[in-house]
């Protein structure tokens, strides 16, 4: 290993605790079972990201626990084995410069939306608020190459949406950094499931586009604090 | 800002606790995912109410980080930006004189009703006792002007239901106050789940009108403690 | 009040103390929400029982919030209006005398059963153990007099089940004690629950009665410790 | 009582130690109710397993209560009747030398398939990595001979998958220890809902064979810590 510079040595230790923080919201919002999902973070300013070991329980997910690897998932810093989707996410890293924070999980209702290959209709001011538009299905890809992180990053590229769900996988979310990519991990479930049921009785009709467009641009210039 | 009367001091103290202690309830119940979702109180003998600051995590909703505002939105004290669904709320208070309190949820089963505008039929009796009959939908609006806070007044002045399921976003309730209001909020998610499942396998009958109004005289005459 | 007779003091503050720590079963296997449902034991060697008092949430039911009364739901002992259902568990225990126990929700999914008037068919060993066959619904009865009371000691006369899902209502349970009727009405949840899922692509097979017979007798006579 | 052989007392130790802490992961995962569900582990070197006692709810499961039996059923070690499951666990302990845990829940989704006697198919990466293909049906056997370890037995070894699901019973899995069986068991549960929801509007397609095996072998060799 040839181990982190001593000039990221500071920021490296901060997101090794909040990469471990993030991880203890999955379990928590109900995305995750056992060792499934995964949260990391780009480390600014190098090749770098910092993610969880590979099949470790939540329970155990300490910052010391956390590892650091470049793009190619090439171990940098820690204890154990990468997580094993780790290439998928230095992919995205890698192709998407202003993401600076990916997350995959398989929750349920976007994972049986991704089963489907059917993408999740903007049917409510929820959707268009956070995905702007319907959110987008990716190809089936298998672990291994870059298939899968290419499946993400040429979906997201033609999208508004932070949320890509994986043919037969399941959803990958990416933000500004971990927190905001666990956020859209957290709505994605949340409206998959949502729009689930409500079209049990009937289709509801998709949000006319222009006023889908006055809803997220509220949302990403208004919403919150400055 | 023109800041809080010396004489209401005490009571927005009391307020911002209460209302406080209320929002915890939204996650603990199921209601909310991340910052979604919101509860206001009145604050009586004035044209102001209390509410949480907007994009705010529940675990940071602490008395101190409650807001002020007028019925406009207008921030009156606080450090952060009110709620952005604070106009809909003092449109509620401006225009119901005898709400005291007013929440606002996308929660799941509530929200797949109004993502396919449909009113949840009467047909247990917890609706009949909580709602006095079905509960309705109102308009689709955007945020932004008086158009929500409109729809809701409008859908309610129509009916006794404290709960009106706002097309393609998601349940607003009000009630005597903050409690009563976040009661109706939980109980309009519980139905609209039950009745949901309900009919999956034959659509259950509607209560008979003069049983709906024995049980909702009842209810809101005999229940609970004096 | 005439209060409660001396010899049966420390039987009825056991009561009160397993009374408050069922009720707290209640929400913790979601059973309920807010104020919604109540369990109640019988005074053993006299018309009374101990059960919650009406409309209060479930974590102020300590032991001494719990109320006494007689079988026509008159208070006997406690601070507040017993719950608005004690009339139907009065009743309960004034025609069944083998029942300790007696509990009442709204549970989901059994409500959703009960909403359609439709019995849970026998299609899992454990409906076959607990219930010894399919799970009755009772008519649909108005509160404020016998009608509750009435329907469910008549639906139950004719049944093993030791649940009654009381049409548009929701489900009661009963059982040798309150401990019994509670683990009653977390099953018939649970069942209600599983079938519903099991019937959506395909409707399951009723297990053979005399195999119901065999599991029945099984699960009643040698399971769990003596 | 024969009692436990003076060599295997540390191992029987540490073994009523971890299944008693599995236990515990039962509910935590949402699998089971009340006293349903259990979780034994063989003793190396010997016909001995160690299971919990039967009837006994989930908080008092700590590691004395486990009891120790043969592979018959007969108790060896411990204060109460074991689980009345114990036979079926030993039926598959005697024929399945390479199992070292067993666990059997009702858990929802399991169970509605199995209530329909249906496989569940494989349509997501989760399953071919975890199952290695469709999570096939046993037969419907009562309990009280050998009919349901045999049932077990029978349908895995023409399986890769570590789950069986037990025809309108529940899923029994399999592990090479019993930590390994309970993943198995959280696992089946999660494809099983997943799988459920995904098909509600449309059947997604089966992936391939070849990328299941390429999928399985991939997860069985190289994720994880080694």
């Amino acid at each position: 290993m040839t181990g982190v510079p001593a000039a990221l040595r500071e920021e490296v230790d901060r997101l090794k605790l909040e990469v471990a923080e993030l991880h203890a919201l999955l379990p928590a919002n109900g995305l995750v079972v056992w060792t499934a999902g995964n949260v990391s973070a780009r480390v600014p300013g190098a090749d770098l990201l910092v993610i969880k070991p590979s099949g470790v329980t939540y329970d155990r997910l300490t910052p010391e626990a956390m590892v650091v690897t470049d793009f190619a998932g090439t171990l940098v810093e820690g204890d154990g084995a990468p997580s094993s989707d780790t290439f998928a996410h230095g992919y995205v890293y890698a192709h998407m410069p202003a993401v600076g924070g990916v997350v995959h999980t398989h929750s349920d209702f976007a994972t049986a939306w991704a089963a489907r290959r059917e993408p999740i209709p903007c049917v409510l001011t929820m959707i268009a608020d956070e995905f702007g538009g319907d959110i987008p299905v990716g190809p089936f890809a298998l672990i291994g190459d870059d298939a899968i992180g290419r499946g993400i990053v040429e979906t997201l590229s033609g999208s508004r949406s932070p949320a890509v769900l994986m043919a037969h996988h399941g959803p990958f979310t990416v933000g500004r950094d971990a927190r905001a990519a666990v956020k859209a991990a957290v709505m994605v479930e949340d409206v998959a499931r949502t729009v689930h049921y409500a079209r049990q009785y009937g289709e509801p009709e998709r949000i006319p586009q222009d006023q889908i467009d006055s809803l997220y641009a509220r949302y990403q210039n208004v919403y919150g604090q400055k």
